[in-house]
């Protein structure tokens, strides 16, 4: 009986892109709240100042790893919105858990920046990756399997889709996994390097424009 | 002599929306701000750190709760703004009282958290998901009746959102009796089951393609 | 030799409109921040617990009292772009001006609340009030001498806009004066049963369809 | 073999304005955190209260000064992207990177308004706003090359938007070097007077209507 409901709710595109830039205007700005100018007591000259700021440049890195996760899955997400028609219930839930999950990452990239040299802190900042890719994956597997897809979209850009985040995904997994036979640091620099790599790399002159 | 200008105002449906995902956004998060991680100096090894990340578990799963109480009626005002051709400005005073009722959620959610065993907890909490049925069911009213939605809207669509409503909180308010009769427990879980169904439901195979 | 620029800066309505939305949404939710759980330690039992919830309906109401200002500015404002064909530099920055002052409104409205007995506190409220009003007045007067405003406008509607601000605002200045011969308590509650009309009247039926 | 995602991927203009009024919209209000009502404690008659409201007033102006700062670049991030027929994932980033930094300003400026008397507060802030400045030459330069600029721009407009990024930072530049050779009141004076200029200039009769 409520079948009729469920047909016809959570079908506005514009309404879910506009609460998921919502969400992540606040998730990438959440981090800054922790930026605080150092008490006024404690600085008694220019020179006191500098090693104030030194002392500051470990939360903004952590703010600018957290802000560039987010950017990748901004991206990506826009990239799969722009080519449905329309969204459905089922659609919205899964990119409802999709926004849970980045509105969680500003926390546990916190939580590694604080924890780097314990493995628990890798694993927690890993399957906020991996939860990410996930929701995203299946959001593109069901709006393909229920029809959501633009009908001209042609067939090598829906591979191209999955095909990113299944190679992404599996980078960031082997990210992970050198913290069991190296280290955290390890893990982190691979997984920082990915990301580094999938921000950048598309600005490299001639494959953009390709 | 004001009533030219009544008649002007408030008319844009996507103003109403943004407005709306914005609350909605700051809403969804403002429960992120209360994880944060563990004081570094109690934590001297992993074992302590899966410690600390059990002990954020409840947090945790009162801002999932949170969230999906959100999101259950994001997805419900969505479907009805989307059968409107435009609002006016008694609507847009419905909305904004069913944003407040929003941004207040969190607070009740936490409050109920906190106080799990008490009955005015529970009380609030369901006090507050009974607003937020109550002034959409209105909104939905007030926009038949001043032949605000799409003229040619079918007729069980429009009873399909007056009943999911309905349906919906006599099932809330069912689980907030039980806390009379058996407990604030059995209250709480009545109700995430209830809640749970809303928002995985349409997702299982056949129906949400019916 | 700037002026080319000036010429072609500012002139999205959507951007417009889009900030706006933002920015209201982030000032309409920044009081329920101060809206939190009392201390479990200090409840014992379920009469405590009615006692911590009243003790919090100040704060509850001056966050409805926050949110109903800022939801009247919110239709004013969007009442005014929603008859403008575009927008340009200067009418960007009025409203800009128009945005700061709503940041501030839950600053001034938790000013009020915390000292309501003092005359100053009054006054600030009130300035906040009167410059909502100003910049939105100013805005409509700028829109229409710079014929930004659609060409198809009847004028009793640009007559209407300018007018309700200026009833609206000489209602606020009296209730404001109203400390002066009587006390704040008398301003506050003249100013918040003007704040009542203007939310609700339109709701009158009869009215709202006329 | 990625070049095929990187061509489909970051291409809607909707979400990267959507994203950008999000951002900016919880960066202009996040300096009103900081504004906070006196403890009533602390004061016992009107006499107090102004004196405590004349303490906020530093407070008041720094945020004014952030507010007008992200003003100044949200008008030129929208004229740019205004003139754009659509976005590509190079492009996106880079405006990603725009919007870090333009999360980072409250940060900056509350940071030069902590330490007005000290030079690396002031390299700070101007560091901030040169980075502002050059992602969005970046921006043009690359949106232009790219040929993503609707193609009937008049090309005086791509000069005039690139000549007036060049022109606002080379004041700014010479602000920031008067603390060389005066001081860093000086400095943050002329800053302020340039702001100053960009915010209120085309309100000038006569040139916004040119």
């Amino acid at each position: 009986m409520t079948t009729s409901y469920n047909q016809i709710a959570g079908q506005s595109l514009e309404r879910l892109a506009a609460l998921s830039d919502g969400i992540f205007a606040v998730a990438m700005t959440l981090l800054v709240l922790d930026l605080r100018a150092p008490a006024a007591a404690a600085i008694h000259n220019e020179h006191d100042l500098w090693r104030a700021l030194v002392a500051l440049s470990p939360r903004l890195l952590m703010y600018m790893m957290s802000f560039m996760t987010l950017g990748i899955f901004w991206v990506g997400q826009q990239t799969q919105l722009n080519h449905l028609v329309r969204s459905d219930r089922s659609l919205s839930w899964i990119h409802l858990a999709f926004l849970f999950v980045v509105s969680i990452t500003p926390f546990s990239t916190a939580f590694l920046a604080e924890f780097i040299q314990y493995r628990p802190a890798l694993l927690v900042y890993w399957l906020n990756i991996l939860l990410l890719g996930t929701t995203l994956y299946f959001s593109w597997v069901c709006a393909m399997g229920t029809r959501l897809v633009k009908p001209d979209l042609p067939p090598e850009i829906a591979i191209a889709i999955k095909r990113r985040i299944v190679i992404g995904q599996s980078f960031y997994a082997f990210g992970a996994l050198l913290c069991i036979f190296l280290n955290t640091y390890w893990s982190i620099g691979f997984i920082v390097l990915v990301q580094l790599y999938y921000a950048i790399a598309p600005r490299i002159p001639g494959r953009s424009r390709a």
